[in-house]
């Protein structure tokens, strides 16, 4: 049994203002008319047998279950504490019927157009999961990318894949570069295949505490129907990620590459990056009229008309209250903006506050 | 006696989106909270003694009577001739309780700072005025523009100002280096002061058969009020400035130097010119957030947050249905953008579309 686990609890401060705290962006169409939330659920159609399990943040529920048809399950977080204790959760959530399935953790905000490509991926990682290995996906890297970390592949493994060597912290330029000429590293993706049975073992044996604690918020949480709503006590969980608490210290590592297109659409240049270009290298999508322009994604979602004249390698985002206007390579700032927003406590870092899209 | 003219003709397609083909730019709060149209008669308080005629596309009739206090005359144009026959019909309609007062003629759409060197230079126009000449105004260069033809003085005359020697076209871009070096050449401004008898005198002279059409339309004309609504019959009065139908072949003209701070506001990088900046070099008005931004010019007018990161000599201009994002460079391209529009019968270069401005 393969149960998909969907992790929905990033912010995507980088891409505002279409993505808001009460609106991320893997609840919104940022690629094609799905959103990447219902993107990364059909992705797992057909592999699985069984609605995913999506753990999210309380306040997304309404939204989350407006995108989602079937039966998924939800676990729903008053307070984030990062990967590690909602895969826990969501281990345990998957385990009450007594059964130990392979879970399928995929984070609910990456764009993986090769479906292809994956299904082949996790069909290796899922081989490699039922023999007790716990497999992360390394993307076979197309750029010396210092945004992500990387995972050094050890010897070959029965069953396709290899042994973790190491993980590396995002690197600088020239190291990125070195690592991409080796051909031994790949991106770590965050996303994994394991027993449900097997991540708990390891969570206890590397973070006790952590494993307790999660136990602990479980017992404390009440069903209610297929949706289970986190205890408060969540919040004295210890909070980090998949990677830090478990795989890089339990032996049973194993990562399988991922060719397939994988992009974590960390900010608006990712967009740009992911559609396709007109003649002019251009992305303009809805009421948009370019004059001049290159190598630009214009984004007009407030019902207006955008104008855009003589410009290059410009980001516009219109949304019916704000307005980004932004230079391609000073995208990863708009991550600060907002926290200025938040610090004026501003209302259009939350959710869009006009009526026109209420 | 002193009558201002105002004319009210142009329609400003290069700084849309806030000009409009039914709300242009001399209608709008574009410097300051006045209207250029305000800001215009403003500046003759006191200096006339009269309210001024106002002569304006009659679309435009009702938010001019909103925009004016005291009793100006309207003159209403169903379609527009160019600046010479408005002026014609302007003279007769100061003309019609029988005095010869001398008409100050403005466009609407410039802005003149320095108030007490504008009223000077007036003064001395209207002396000479008063003893039969046609005087404009010529505005000391501060830079070699090309956008702008030059009036080269000749020969003082008595009572200030010089005969004007010659007009002349538009000039490269040395050629205008070479004028503003030589210290003798003003920019043609547009702006006028004559007797309204000797006015029509010498377009009688020099254009007779528009002197005609001019007067006919003026008696095809019904007064309501102190409204008065041209005849359609103004379609078929000859098109032409006052430059080219009269200054240009009169021996009576004059030209009186102005040092004003005078800006026709011909595009947006105009407004960046005439606002304060901030330490950055940016004019940044409304609900604007800036990061990393420099020398730009940034309106919010939507009742929309607009935030600009990473980007210098940019003009971004929100409005409530349509948002312009330009290099300001690129700035004269606006009217490009502005005709395609207009091709496509876009209702956004009529007026602002949204129900909440209307």
């Amino acid at each position: 049994m393969i149960v998909p686990v969907v992790l929905s609890g990033g912010s995507g401060t980088r891409l505002w203002p279409l993505s808001r705290r009460l609106r991320p962006k893997q609840l919104a169409p940022l690629v094609g008319e799905r959103t990447m939330l219902q993107a990364t659920v059909d992705r797992t159609d057909g592999l699985a047998g069984s609605d995913p399990i999506v753990v999210a943040n309380v306040d997304h529920a309404p939204a989350i279950r407006r995108q989602l048809s079937g039966d998924p399950t939800l676990v729903l977080e008053p307070v984030g504490r990062n990967t590690a204790p909602a895969a826990a959760i969501a281990a345990l959530a998957a385990r009450r019927g007594g059964d130990d399935p392979v879970l399928v953790v995929l984070p609910a905000d990456h764009v993986i157009p090769d479906l292809a490509a994956f299904r082949a991926a996790v069909d290796t990682a899922v081989g490699l999961a039922r023999e007790g290995s716990l497999v992360t996906f390394g993307v076979v890297p197309t750029r010396p990318e210092t945004g992500y970390g990387y995972i050094e592949q050890g010897e070959a493994v029965d069953g396709g894949g290899n042994r973790v060597a190491r993980f590396v912290e995002k690197p600088d330029e020239a190291t990125a570069a070195r690592y991409v000429d080796a051909g031994t590293y790949l991106w770590n993706s965050g996303m994994f295949v394991f027993l449900a049975s097997v991540y708990l073992e390891e969570l206890e044996r590397h973070r006790p505490e952590m494993a307790a604690a999660a136990r602990a918020v479980y017992g404390a949480s009440g069903w209610e129907g297929s949706t289970l709503t986190l205890d408060g006590s969540l919040a004295e969980c210890p909070a980090d990620s998949i990677d830090y608490a478990v795989m890089e210290h339990t032996d049973r590592a194993v990562v399988v590459p991922l060719d397939a297109g994988w992009n974590d659409v960390g900010a608006w240049p990712a967009l740009w990056d992911l559609a396709e270009h007109d003649a002019g290298g251009n992305v303009l999508i809805g009421d948009v009229v370019a004059e001049g322009v290159a190598d630009s994604y214009v984004r007009s979602g407030g019902g207006r008309l955008v104008a855009v004249v003589g410009l290059a390698d410009v980001i516009v985002v219109d949304t019916p209250d704000a307005v980004l206007v932004c230079h391609r390579d000073a995208a990863q700032d708009v991550k600060a903006v907002v926290e200025r927003l938040e610090a004026e406590g501003r209302p259009e870092v939350e959710d869009d506050t006009s009526a026109a899209d209420a």
